[in-house]
């Protein structure tokens, strides 16, 4: 067997505030021989996603905070190079919890999940399995499915051109729901209209966003997709009609500033109004459905070969080194579509 | 047909912060002579709620404001003294939306809901009709089904010794739950444990409250039934366990100070503890759930008749006069469970 370096993120410190230089070291360690029961996978796609920053932080999060010292957290999909386990041979494609490193050592004893074998031949570009037919992917499925929308009614929709919002997007408009956008820019705008579906889609940065938003939900809010948190979550609050429901799914507005036990900003003032409109939050975890995966991705697959399903990707060709300033795209909001950093071909 | 004057609020302005002089007038009027279809109602009892307050702001609320220069709206019983109509006969009492007067005229065609004449004889005192088995207990009822509270859970229940908090604690006892009462000052903490069957509760004007409702939950919180908002309930929030159910039926500590539009305290940071938790809030007004009153009514009324359930009042014999000076126990704490006016024998 031939020696093999590995490259490889580890989480030094935990960020405050955004990610910094320091945070995490890229490191270079020689991969062990396989032992029985190990396969080596080469990754090919790292997937960035809002909870990468959660993850990094020591909070009361859905999954342990990603040790000190510890390889940074992360999903992927890549290729079986070495094996000695007969359910990973040589050549098969997986994904999961790869981490943000070039090669990965497969034994589920060692993982906190096991990686998923995926289909051969794969029914989608490989880089659907990280979005439009994945983790992303599901969470729009479930997310729409979880507010139990219907035709003719309103829907807002923040982060539209993301991942997520994308995706939720069009499925909340194939069930004939008015759809509205909230993005950041006039280009994202003008593509979320163009491209995604979106009734109409209202620019954040704009100084009468709320004005805006008002104008575009003339008959209130039935559902919030709410990707976001912050002041826009606050005020679409305080449009929700009687019965609306709100799928809290991110809250990126706050990842990089959430300060347990301290002071910050970005406090909720509208909750009241969930009582006189008798309205619900729920928040939820993809994770939480690995039931229901098979469902979603054969709905979202059924979308993509009727040619309903747009999705949009950035992919970012600097190797894994160029992992932690990707990251910050999804902060700044100049990524669209999902998120990918491509490690290797 | 004899004369009567009535006495009655009347809103002259929509108050700021807290209900100032002059928000309120009472007022002499005659009361005309009754045409067919029409009663008139000796009010006995008013029923002072933190809703009351909402009421008088024109806020988004579920029922309109009470127009500037109406009799102020508030829920109460009494006694019909004189009739010309065949489903309210004199000396029927009834139940309803009075208003802040003396005397009513029970004409449907005026009121915004018509009044409800109750059982002859009546099977409790006429004060738990406004209470234990009134709408203050039905929503305990329903807040704590909605909540679908299991055995073995933790519960936490702001203004425990309220109206709707005192219920609450007792059903969620009822149903075998580990139920921790958060209310101000020893004397009512004492109370909510001796008599109310709290298995602990927290003085939120400790200083150090947050620490003791940590010690009080150590396995976290399974269902926080809200009636009070702000601090306490953002640091709940931070406490959910996976799958936890907020009951949200009241934020009393936002009612004086809430300014749609503007700035105001009390926002809650804590929010994305819903999708970690993968939580819900449900918001929720007991006026939707006509169609289990009686379902509801019929399970207190058992509670009551096998001694398991406690009700306290605070009633004010200062007659109609004393209504808005009452109404200011609920936002300082002075009252214990059900706050009434005694406006007439």
């Amino acid at each position: 067997m031939a020696e093999h370096t590995n490259h490889a993120w580890r989480l030094r410190s935990r960020p405050e505030g955004e990610l910094a230089d320091g945070d995490l070291e890229l490191v270079s360690e020689e991969v062990p021989e396989l032992s029985d029961g190990q396969a080596l996978v080469r990754t090919q796609l790292l997937s960035l996603d809002p909870t990468n920053r959660i993850w990094m932080s020591d909070i009361r999060g859905y999954m342990p905070a990603v040790p000190i010292d510890a390889v940074m957290r992360g999903l992927g999909v890549g290729e079986v190079i070495e094996s000695r386990r007969d359910d990973m041979p040589v050549g098969a494609t997986v994904s999961g919890f790869t981490g943000w490193q070039e090669l990965v050592l497969a034994d589920d004893a060692q993982m906190e999940a096991p990686l998923t074998v995926l289909p051969d031949p794969l029914p989608a570009p490989l880089s659907a399995f990280l979005g439009a037919l994945g983790h992303t992917g599901i969470t729009a499925y479930i997310g729409i499915d979880n507010a139990n929308l219907k035709e003719g009614e309103t829907i807002v929709i923040s982060a539209a051109c993301g991942a997520v919002g994308s995706i939720a997007g069009q499925i909340a408009r194939e069930k004939g729901a008015r759809v509205v956008g909230i993005a950041g820019g006039p280009e994202k705008c003008a593509h979320a209209v163009d491209k995604l579906g979106y009734e109409v889609c209202i620019d954040h940065r704009a100084a009468d966003w709320a004005d805006q938003l008002d104008a575009a939900t003339p008959d209130g809010i039935d559902v919030d997709f709410e990707n976001v948190g912050g002041p826009i979550m606050d005020h679409i609050l305080g449009r929700l009609n009687i019965g609306a429901r709100v799928s809290l799914c991110g809250m990126i507005a706050e990842y990089n500033t959430y300060n347990p036990g301290g002071e910050h900003s970005g406090g909720l003032t509208n909750i009241g109004q969930l009582i006189m409109q008798r309205a619900t939050i729920q928040g939820f975890l993809v994770l939480d459905y690995g039931d229901r995966f098979e469902e979603a991705i054969g709905y979202l697959a059924g979308l993509l070969a009727e040619g309903k399903l747009h999705y949009d990707e950035t992919i970012v060709n600097g190797g894994i080194a160029s992992a932690p300033d990707a990251l910050s795209q999804l902060f700044d909001g100049s990524n669209v579509g999902k998120l990918l950093v491509r490690v290797s071909d």
